[in-house]
């Protein structure tokens, strides 16, 4: 009865499923053997040789002998992604600057541009028309050989995954855009263009290739002006029902005295350890501003500004409120601090701790590890990469087919 | 190259995958129909004949012509859960009573037994022997034809999966006791007790069968003395790195100013909203107690008490706070309230809903829903029961062969 129960339909689907398992495994792990691919697939050595077989001659990976490994005995043969020749566009706008990458299939930067963004006044056809000039330097100079598999950018709002439009991009007051449309149409690639948020990106980067590699919940908070949060349950972003979840930055913490929040609440996280209350606190407000404002705060607590220690301390006491509510409600394995609480957060890491050690429950706080990210000021990028590639690793070969 | 591709070992997964998909959705749709199964299952008639008449000769489901349907032409069977004959118990320890239960796949309860139970100074021997016995007589009363397919329980506390542990049960004063093991030794049944979180538990029966049927991004958040809840994202409860999730009532609304809580923090969403904060403001510690005590001060409220008024809107005010910061951070479709907040929500309803408007993401709000539990004061029994199926559910066949 096995096989009509099964029908040829399931039998295909998984096929594609294995193919798709193997190809995300190398695109993650770099170089990986066909044996340990087997062992942690749980299938059988031919089952495992024809998988990668098919996707080697598909183009996709690339298999050889490792070298100088000077054992003795067989070799297993290790399966690598082709990174030369397959590739993504990522774009990251971010709070301070726009980036565009090409970036190879296992996650490796091949080529990028940077420009500088003005804090305000900039509209959607600027950011459009910087960030696909990029992307088609990035595609000219990939040469005839290599294939752009798919495109992924970060934006620092809340994004409609469904259309890549912007529903509400605080910082540049942006109200219903159509980024993702408008920016597949200026690269004139004829591919769409995924639109993720940054922090939610920022997550999956860190769980794909960061400080969370080998765990499968974590919460990453990501600050610039404002505070934003990926969180990672049972491997999977939790994206919520209209993939607006992990909006952590607007966890009311100080509900009834608290500083005024752009959403236009009160007391919000992202309003009590964003980057304006640290400057506010430290005194240096107007004066200092941005990424190297925080950075110069952070330096001063540590040659013995009183002010700016105050400064770290009150943003510390307060983000630990927003730590002890996470690790309660998610009991996560590590939290994760990108952006600049990346810069922060080791000056305010005891204020913090202090925070847990009272307010979190025993249970919880046995296994939770805290850290800055592992992926420096690239995680919303890497994040952007993961989206381009998705497709590619949900169905390799229907995906590259439709490509050339 | 599919064959050996997909291998015999995945062949067999998937049709134990389809078996399992089949029955789980005939528990827990109840009657459905050959067809309806199909198309929802994406497989073909002869496959889902296939699957329906293995579970039907393994005496998991019953097929048959629905009753009273006049339509003409050839009536599509119906499959239904063999609920007569194959049954899980459900115990739950709950604030105020101790409660065992025969259900039958399916979901229906079949028999019952209740005991009142005092509020503090009761051991695990106490507990365990009052449930044991009722197990029992449950058993006895099935009939020999009947089999019992697992064990599920609900306990107010932190409990760890793996064994049944109560790491932690505020109310009772429990601190790492072998629950899961002594019940089962009690009942003598030759099976696991499988342990859960009341609200954890709250929040799975919701989704399978209450006022969450539908929706695959639900909070439920379950009130006793404390307040608990389960968070379901992507259809699947997010319990957390060591299953100690969804502590919600352990988020810090209140950081400075807050009433102390059970569990040594102060200013948490349970000591600002749960029996104690509701009496106490309503000027009725002391007088009035427990669930019979929070009815009378929302009756109160009702008649035009200002006190009692007061109260709810207070505890409205800070079960707005906690709603709040839930529905940024999980955008879910769908909140429940139960135990003691399904009395206390409708009364508090205007006060939470006015920190919504003002707290959350508009992209957040749009779709959320708030609701009181569908299944009354059942609720965490049903998640029980859904524990005492899980295993049978999983491995239909394999399960059933163990057990007979």
């Amino acid at each position: 009865m096995t096989g009509s129960v099964v029908g040829a339909r399931t039998q295909e689907q998984m096929r594609q499923r294995n193919l798709s398992e193997v190809l995300r495994r190398v695109h993650k792990d770099g170089a990986v053997s066909r044996a340990a691919l087997g062992r942690r697939m749980g299938l059988n050595r031919s089952t495992i040789m024809d998988l990668t077989a098919e996707l080697a001659a598909a183009g996709l990976v690339r298999e050889g002998v490792p070298i100088g490994r000077g054992r003795a005995g067989r070799p297993s043969i290790v399966v690598m992604p082709e990174q030369g020749t397959l590739y993504g566009l990522a774009f990251d706008v971010a709070v301070d600057r726009l980036l565009a990458a090409r970036v190879g299939l296992g996650g490796q930067v091949l080529d990028r541009r940077e420009a500088v963004r003005p804090r305000a006044g900039v509209d959607l056809e600027d950011v459009v028309g910087v960030l696909a000039t990029f992307g088609r330097e990035l595609v000219d100079r990939a040469g005839p050989g290599a294939l752009c598999v798919g495109v992924g950018a970060s934006y620092c709002g809340l994004i409609r995954r469904a259309d890549g439009t912007v529903r509400y991009g605080p910082h540049l007051g942006w109200v219903d855009q159509a980024f993702g449309a408008e920016l597949a149409a200026g690269l004139g690639l004829g591919l769409p263009v995924e639109v993720g948020n940054e922090a939610h990106l920022g997550a999956i980067a860190e769980h794909v290739r960061g400080a969370g590699r080998d765990v499968d919940n974590l919460i990453y908070l990501h600050g610039d002006v404002g505070v934003g949060g990926g969180i990672i349950v049972g491997g999977k972003l939790l994206d919520g029902d209209g993939g607006y979840g992990c909006e952590l930055g607007h966890m009311l913490v100080n509900p009834f005295d608290g500083r005024p929040c752009l959403c236009g609440s009160r007391g919000c996280l992202e309003a009590e350890v964003g980057e304006e209350a640290l400057l506010d606190y430290a005194g240096r407000s107007g004066e200092l501003v941005g990424r190297d404002g925080i950075r110069a705060v952070v330096a001063l607590a540590g040659t013995g500004d009183a002010r700016a220690r105050d400064a770290l301390d009150r943003v510390g006491d307060w983000l630990g409120v927003g730590v002890v509510n996470l690790i309660n409600l998610f009991n996560p394995a590590l939290v994760v601090f990108g952006g600049m609480l990346r810069d922060v957060y080791p000056g305010a890491a005891s204020r913090v701790r202090a925070r847990i050690d009272a307010h979190v429950l025993p249970v919880s706080r046995e296994r939770v590890r805290l850290a800055v990210t592992a992926l420096g000021d690239d995680t919303t990028l890497a994040g952007a990469a993961e989206l381009a590639f998705a497709n590619l690793l949900d169905n390799p070969l229907d995906t590259l087919a439709t490509l050339r």
